[in-house]
């Protein structure tokens, strides 16, 4: 497979879109053809899977929404992140199996390793090259998202808490696979965040 | 879990619809609470996803297609079938794994234990208590279908075949759970198939 593959992940309001737009121009100007995607969604099918699954008013089974994010992840890949790897693009990703891990980690309601294996089926293991952690604390994101610093109440609480466990799934994820992962300060600015991506990138595109 | 859970397996033209109607009134006669379902479907979450699957134009990638199927199973059996069987019911279902098993079995896309396994991790491992496979070969199950004997084009030649490929891996899974299963010969009559039917079904409902 002639391309590179490079994954996104962090938690909401970590920074991610931010920094793939950046990258992907950076890539552009350096001669590279890349193809920004993004789970779920990213595929006809994977939006009708992301329309069920972020907006259904119903309950969803735990087993049966990790299995619809396994669906739109097989399809995705298979039918576009593949391809492309194999006309030698690079695919910028904003999240991959890792979210599926590090989220069902936070929640703790199904076993994180079944998760994960699930996960590598669906997708007949395909590995990113280098997977970019943007790692920002709960306050900070939740800041961002909600562009002041009002107090939290309850449930705004309980979501930090959530916030804070993905968050410690990441980086344990990070710390399982150190060649993989870059992990980077989310909280420092912009720029110095773009060149500490494009530094590593440059390696892993050659 | 106090219930009985029966399952109904058989290709297209088996007979199978007719046999559940016929069962559920016996059922409902001998003062059973029964209640009918099926897969693909069942649920709300389980049409949508059966309207995905079956009516989408564009194509699916096979693994993603097994985890729709799966993630259907998953929503289907924790919403309906579980409660249904905790309250004590009957529950009597048209198609289930053995479905994926078989299909899978005779398309030869996807490993047929990886099938298995795969809906066995949706529905948490719930095997039916008896899977009732009515058996028919391929030409009087076309012929049924049609309404008349019609020769074949090539198409439907191809379509035979891959019939007679399903059922050969039905009785095959069969032959591996001889206590699970009852094998029906589907061409006889309606009549004398439901009877072996309700004397199976008396032992295993008490």
């Amino acid at each position: 497979m002639a391309g590179v593959f490079i994954t996104f992940e962090g938690g909401d309001g970590s920074g991610k879109t931010t920094q793939i737009r950046l990258l992907q121009k950076w890539l552009s100007d350096n001669g590279h053809t890349v193809v920004v995607t993004r789970e779920p969604g990213g595929t006809d099918l994977g939006n009708e899977l992301r329309d069920i699954i972020l907006h259904s008013t119903g309950f969803i089974a735990p087993r049966a929404e990790a299995l619809l994010y396994a669906a739109d992840r097989s399809h995705h890949i298979h039918t576009l992140v593949r391809p492309a790897l194999e006309r030698g693009d690079v695919v910028v990703q904003d999240r991959y199996f890792d979210s599926s891990v590090a989220y069902q980690g936070a929640g703790r309601v199904l076993d994180a390793t079944e998760v994960r294996e699930l996960s590598l089926w669906a997708t007949e293991r395909l590995m990113p090259h280098l997977t970019i952690l943007l790692d920002v604390p709960a306050d900070v994101a939740k800041a961002r998202q909600l562009g002041d610093e009002r107090r939290f109440d309850r449930l705004e609480a309980e979501a930090q808490d959530f916030h804070e466990r993905v968050r410690e799934s990441y980086l344990a994820l990070a710390e399982a696979e150190p060649d993989r992962f870059l992990v980077l300060d989310g909280t420092v600015s912009v720029e110095s965040i773009h060149e500490a991506i494009t530094t590593r990138v440059s390696d892993v595109v050659g």
